[in-house]
C-alpha cells in the first residue's frame, strides 16, 4: 500500500512550494497509473477510469467527491458513460503540491470500493 | 414551462436524423441558456451551472445523472468546486438529436431542485 494513500492533506496557501522536479519523479513512482499533464501552463495529475456503465461511473465520481470533501481538496471530475477522468492540481499555487499526489493515491484506493 | 421539459427521449439509432438548421434555431429558443458548441466536428449543447461549493455542484451532477438514467441518454458532466458543465449530444449520430434538447430542458428543471 502506498504511504501517500494514508497521508492527510495539509492546508495549502499561495506561498506553498510546488513539488520540485526531483520530488515529482519520486512521487510519480507511487502513483504509476497517473499522468502529469499541463493545461494552460498549470501542471496537473490525470487518470481515466473505465466502468461498465454510467451508473458505476457516477458512483465512483461520488466516492472521489467524498474524499475531496473529507480532505477539503477538490478535483475536476469528468463523468461520462463508462468513464470518469479525474484531474488533481492545487489552484492556490497553480501547480502540483504534495496534496495532489496524496489525493491521487486515495482516488486509486476507492476504484473498487 | 417548456414543452421540451416534459417530453420523453425516443430511442435513437445511427440512422436517426440530426436536427436541421431550421429546427436548431427553433429548439434553441426553448433553451436560451444553452450554447451550441462544436467539438471534433460534432455539434453539442453546453451549459455551465454555478454553485456555492463543491457539495452543491456534486448534488446537481447526481440530479442530472438521475435524469440521464431515467431517459437512458447520458451527458458529459464536468464537476468542479462551485461549477458543473453539462454537455449533451447523441453519440449514435455524432451530433444533435431532438433528445438532446429535451435533456437540456430537463437539466434546467433540476437546477433548483
Amino acid at each position: 500500500m502506498s504511504n501517500l494513500e494514508n497521508a492527510r492533506c495539509e492546508a495549502c496557501h499561495a506561498d506553498a512550494p510546488q513539488v520540485s522536479d526531483e520530488e515529482l519523479k519520486e512521487l510519480m513512482r507511487e502513483i504509476p497509473d497517473w499522468t502529469p499533464v499541463t493545461n494552460d501552463n498549470v501542471m496537473m495529475l490525470q487518470r481515466e477510469f473505465k466502468f461498465k456503465n454510467f451508473k458505476q461511473a457516477l458512483a465512483f465520481t461520488n466516492r472521489v467527491g467524498d474524499l475531496a470533501e473529507e480532505e477539503k481538496h477538490h478535483p475536476e471530475l469528468v463523468t461520462e458513460w463508462g468513464k470518469v477522468t479525474v484531474t488533481w492540481w492545487t489552484h492556490a499555487i497553480n501547480g502540483l503540491h504534495k496534496n495532489d499526489f496524496i489525493m491521487a493515491a486515495k482516488t486509486d484506493s476507492v476504484v473498487d470500493a
